[in-house]
């Protein structure tokens, strides 16, 4: 299967951004994320994936990624057969196995696909595991690989970004928060530099700066990047905001933003007032105080949360780009009938 | 569409009990419910919501209640696309959102309800939630809003106490236990003011007597009630006791009820032996002492659990009137097809 | 209907061992388990519950024994309408009620099987609760019961010892672990008791060897058995390995292994080596380091996870005898016209 090769390095996995190559985002990715977009507005998609089944395993509850991984794979007709929505449970109970265990005993149940968080770094990191199974995984985050990832957002990310822009070659974007431990920026990182964009800026409080890894990374695939500590000093350039928040939960400090020494790293009515005007500010979500909300929810350029000028937020992207996963991970086939 | 005037003040929402007129309970939400019913017993409505998909989001889990829109939900056809059982989880790992956030993140889902409870008293009120959303909201009980509302369970009381009485105007209720942080009896109270009953007898321990807002509603709605302590005094006038628990999760001191200080607000077997022969005994549960059930559940007027005289137990009213609930919120065409 | 009558007792429910005769496992649960086997491979049977709704009650998270049981019910074409992964949720809200009430409960709430996992041995015994009920119950595990019971394991492992032996007179087995308090090894015992087995070994540390309950019960059915406290006095003349840990969750001191006082009872390579070439290695799950994974996971012998010759796993075989189970227990005709 030819779409299966450009997306899966030779293995069936969602794993780590970098599997996915420039060409199969242009040919694949986003036509098919665009042709179920169309299709999701009429609900004309829902027995795509009729009779196929998965199941999702999290180490700790996400609503937002849980809930946008099930919905997909439902929306298109398939079953969740079962949702494990905080695998630490049987942990309290002194019954605690190894991620990897649980994953090959859930593998033996006859799913079609298997939704893995993982939020812990005592346990085998995600893309080991995939190896010891054959039911296909989609790594819905892992904080236990030194190689910090969350693929699927990174798609979702890069499909809200072509939405609005209309390309990647050549915008600038500014990364701004905890780039150490985000494993987002990280993921987002290492596919937009598949692109050819205009300028990286990677903006965050001293201390949660982004790992040495990424930046030889980009340095290797000639992005051309510049870190600071003020958005205020790159917010005329760019046409991205990506916002994120401190990782406390991945081994983060909290940070006191106020504190002069740590820069300025968060978005308000300020640094709207000095955005383009067809920029836009994303957050991963959930956002807890670095987007002061009361001064940027309502402007055109915030689409986290609302979509604008008739195209789907953020967050609804990651609903369709997570049907397009599901589709190109479970029924190869069926996605390309559909391009 | 009339139906849906009628139930909504204007909105697609279940908010509040006051939104719900006596006409629209006794034209539509009584035969609706009785028609459910009648389908139910021979199975014969479960495809009235082919296609269409729930989100329950519960911040706090409620085995009962949730268990009863989601299943309600099912039998009908439709599919329960996403399950949030303790939205608090989230809170555990340090990435806690707002209430209100996280529901605009779910109604960008494409549910066609969702189904909220809230138990903090920090969040924003459902009733507010909902004005910024467009997917219709059910109200499972908030514990937010200063005007604390339980409205599908008061729905299910109302049906509970025409399904053994078979009216409303003229019967005689006692509200029993913790009135002021309960909000079924709020929501009941606010429901059944739009008859004319008989006498409503409020019987709670001191300091836990209703809020000043409820009486005045009573008052102005020209409902003749009556406070006391002790619920031996009425026993024996009363057609519905309507017994509760105190609502330690909601705030409420517990109540030592040995104490001669703190009246006689449980029902045992000497309560039901003074009670009429043809009363009902409710409870919303869960029954946590303030019923002695070795004394009671076994007599004809305890409906709670057990259904008497071929008549749904007030458990299973709650099945079949959030089945109506749902219908009317998510294919109001279809419910009306069945009156 | 005769096959209901074999399997139960006279009742709707799964609830001990002891109610399944050996007629009734070679008759119908074996070979209906091998019909689902092949149907299974080929997807054949997705639709042989239509219609059908379970229910599941966890009083703790097990995500094998609930997963198992929700996929083997999904996989038939029926719904799980409802999942309580973790019904202490509401204890935690200072709601607690009895398991008993909940489940009362839950079946008014029109499931066709409700699945039962208890923790707990401060609840009523799911065998007597479900004498107050009418809808089926499957117990997926008691602590709660003096007898305490994991039935449909005890299933499980009798068609898994079949599959990799076909036979189960004559064959010897060495029961291993905390025997005291793993309800698995006693329901086991009185399923294996129906047969001609070889020699029974019951291998334990001391202090928690099995109940005289269960020696009795063996005695009395002319099991011969033998009890010791190191595996490789006997490892030579077995042909099933049944490993446990130790249930520290059910009230059982954890065992330091080190301590040559506490014999030896685990297996590592050493025992393997001396094990039979065709004897098999179970384990019911989680294992917490009573199998020396890195010396034993690769040995054909090994069958908890990994299935050999074409054959199931353990795991698989749970699987498919608890899609045998709900056949059985919910449209006994439908298995019967399988056989």
């Amino acid at each position: 299967m030819q779409v299966k090769d450009m997306m899966f390095d030779g293995h069936p996995h969602v794993l780590k951004a970098q599997q996915f190559s420039r060409s199969f985002a242009e040919k694949v990715f986003i036509p098919l994320s665009d042709r179920i977009q169309k299709m999701l507005a009429v609900r004309s998609c829902s027995h795509l994936l009729d009779g196929k089944g998965m199941i999702s395993l999290f180490t700790a509850e996400s609503t937002r990624t849980r809930g946008s991984e099930e919905i997909a794979f439902e929306l298109l007709g398939g079953k969740v057969i079962l949702s494990v929505p905080g695998a630490k449970f049987s942990s309290a109970m002194g019954k605690a196995e190894s991620l990897v265990d649980t994953v090959r005993v859930l593998s033996d149940y006859c799913a079609d696909v298997i939704v893995v968080r993982n939020d812990s770094d005592t346990e085998m990191p995600i893309a080991e595991i995939a190896e010891r199974i054959q039911t296909p995984i989609i790594n819905a985050g892992d904080g236990a690989d030194k190689d910090k990832q969350h693929p699927t957002q990174a798609l979702l990310d890069l499909y809200t970004i072509h939405t609005y822009l209309g390309a990647i070659d050549g915008i600038s974007v500014a990364m701004i928060g905890d780039l150490k431990n985000g494993r987002t920026v990280r993921s987002l990182c290492y596919l937009l530099a598949k692109w050819k964009i205009g300028k990286l800026y990677l903006v965050s409080p001293p201390g949660l700066e982004i790992g040495t890894d990424i930046k030889e990374y980009l340095a290797k695939h000639n992005v051309d990047f510049a870190e600071c500590n003020d958005i205020r000093d790159v917010a005329g350039k760019v046409d991205v905001f990506y916002q994120t928040r401190t990782q406390t939960n991945l081994g983060s400090a909290a940070v006191d933003r106020n504190d002069p020494k740590n820069g300025f790293t968060i978005i308000n009515g300020e640094v709207v007032r000095m955005a383009k005007e067809d920029a836009i500010i994303m957050h991963p979500l959930p956002c807890l105080g670095e987007i002061v909300r009361a001064e940027v929810d309502g402007d055109h350029r915030a689409v986290y949360i609302d979509g604008h000028k008739g195209k789907p937020s953020q967050l609804k992207c990651g609903l369709i780009t997570r049907m397009a996963g599901h589709l190109l991970v479970v029924s190869p086939e069926v996605a390309c009938s559909l391009l």
